[in-house]
């Protein structure tokens, strides 16, 4: 092996399947933590900077997977994934394989399935950073299969960023990639919409910014969500502080003031309608949290 | 008067009209900082715990108003607020009278243009924490009207918790009450259905807040926010790190593992469909903050 770092015997060899922004990221974050790295991709030439930076070409996926004890693949779905690794199936048993490519739970207990059916011991993960942030101590990787499979590799994934491992279900960590990104665009879209209301009367995001995020939102609203979550987890929603009915009031106030002022509603009237199913399901005296329980079913057809 | 603060010469005194839960937490606050309080409310029996800590009972609006330099009025609506201020007009007449009631930008600029056409002072305001919170230091309450009038009448108002003044648009206050309660509900709404999503594979609420709460959004989300707010203001999105088309995508990821967890998917198909939406009408190379030009128009009809 002509790998810079194959003399550092305490870092383990990694094979990574898939050059995309993502790949090329992962891949470069391993050279520089000193792994003799491994490569492939369809196009072979995305891979030429890493060539020049130590990593070894492979031919064929096959070659790739049997240079190394562990492999990644970043590939662009679950599809791909399987085309890509069928023919390899061999190579890779007795071997590990983490999947880092996005898709749903079911897809994800799906690859696992198909690895335990080929002797290949599996994990799932999910990157919660962009390509320029791998590498870096604080980016997040969620991991999620089986602990005797993570936990000997937990130190060579740690040269991605911070490896957290979720569960032995391999759904969990696509699931929670999905509930994380699902917060965070009602967060933004939140702060969008209630942005686009206060520039109706001519005040700027910035000034707004200031009072919401920098004020708002750490002292009320995400100190009201840690101190509510043991709620959540036990059913147990008292009204005594303030009720669904005052909730739902309270949307129907701010659908009015966004349609008074020439703007969007669709998201309050949206919360509101919502609140008002909890209202219909009997939860109108208990306290605004209850809305939980209405997601978690699925809407009743419109 | 037998007010046992009234030697305390630097406290000016307050009228406080309604004695709702808010109402009576504005006058306890007002009476323990040494203010001389008088009260009135439609039923007069709720002020019984006030006039017991040394606040004067009123017989009729007109009166309560005529003891005081400054009148807060804190009652249901707006419409209730007419009703009562109306046969007093008179002795308001040169005094200030803040409104600290719920209601539309509109209606506060229509009870600041009666203000004015009697010779009323008027400022319009905004409580934004619960009545056990009213009178601690860190107690927000967000003030909007003339400076003039706001200025001389901040340390009074101090009495009360921390006085943020707006600008000068009476609206401000209300319309700020609204956007923030509209961003706290969004937040809460994606927080309580990004659980509802994790807790379709068995996940707990308490570890869900833990990663989501403690670590994503302040992390993610908030620094998010706070450094893209200028390029709001500019209306520029350049889509280099990430396109409308890639976020509908992702939308529509978690809309669909929404459905295949069993869940409510009715909010992140809205949010798809708003992104869809930017697509339309031209943001699809743009960055996922181009929805703010979509919020800031009536959404078209169904
Ligand atoms: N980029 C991010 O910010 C980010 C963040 C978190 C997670 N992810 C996830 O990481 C994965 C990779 O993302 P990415 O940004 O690197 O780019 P991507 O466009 O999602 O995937 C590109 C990779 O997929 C390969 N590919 C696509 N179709 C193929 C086919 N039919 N046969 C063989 N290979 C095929 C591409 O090969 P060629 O080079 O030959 O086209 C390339 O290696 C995705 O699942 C993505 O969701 C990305
Ligand atoms: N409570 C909170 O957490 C909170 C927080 C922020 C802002 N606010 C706002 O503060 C205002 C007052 O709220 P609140 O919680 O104290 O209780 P509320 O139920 O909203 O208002 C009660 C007050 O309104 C009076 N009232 C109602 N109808 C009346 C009528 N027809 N004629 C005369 N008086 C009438 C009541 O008099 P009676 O006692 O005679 O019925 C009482 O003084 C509201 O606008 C509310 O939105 C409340």
């Amino acid at each position: 092996m002509t790998n810079p770092h194959s003399s550092d015997l305490r870092r383990s060899p990694v094979t990574v399947l898939g050059l995309g922004p993502m790949g090329v990221a992962l891949a470069g974050s391993l050279l520089a933590k000193g792994h003799a790295v491994t490569i492939w991709n369809r196009t072979p030439s995305k891979g030429d900077g890493l060539v020049a930076g130590g990593a070894r070409r492979a031919a064929t996926v096959a070659e790739a997977v049997s240079q190394s004890p562990l492999t990644l693949v970043c590939l662009n779905d679950y599809a791909t994934t399987h085309e890509i690794l069928d023919p390899a199936a061999e190579a890779l048993s007795g071997r590990v394989l983490v999947n880092l490519g996005s898709g749903t739970p079911a897809e994800a207990r799906s690859a696992a399935a198909w690895a335990a059916g080929h002797d290949v011991a599996y994990l799932d993960g999910a990157i919660m950073v962009p390509p320029p942030l791998v590498g870096r101590p604080d980016a997040v990787f969620l991991y999620s299969g089986s602990p005797g499979v993570f936990d000997p590799h937990r130190e060579t994934l740690a040269s991605l960023g911070d490896p957290r491992h979720l569960g032995a279900d391999p759904g969990l960590a696509v699931l929670h990639n999905a509930a994380l990104l699902d917060l965070m665009y009602a967060t933004m879209n939140g702060f969008l919409h209630a942005t686009a209301m206060v520039a109706s009367a001519g005040v700027s995001a910035v000034e707004f910014a200031d009072l919401a995020v920098n004020w708002f939102m750490p002292t009320v609203i995400d100190a009201t969500l840690i101190a509510q979550a043991p709620s959540l987890d036990k059913g147990d929603y008292p009204g005594d502080l303030g009720t669904m009915e005052m909730n739902a009031n309270a949307l129907e106030h701010i659908t009015r003031t966004s349609v008074e002022q020439g703007i969007h509603a669709g998201q309050p009237r949206l919360m509101r309608r919502i609140a008002e199913r909890a209202i219909a399901e009997g939860h109108g005296g208990e306290n605004y949290l209850a809305v939980f329980e209405i997601f978690k079913k699925p809407e009743p057809a419109e």
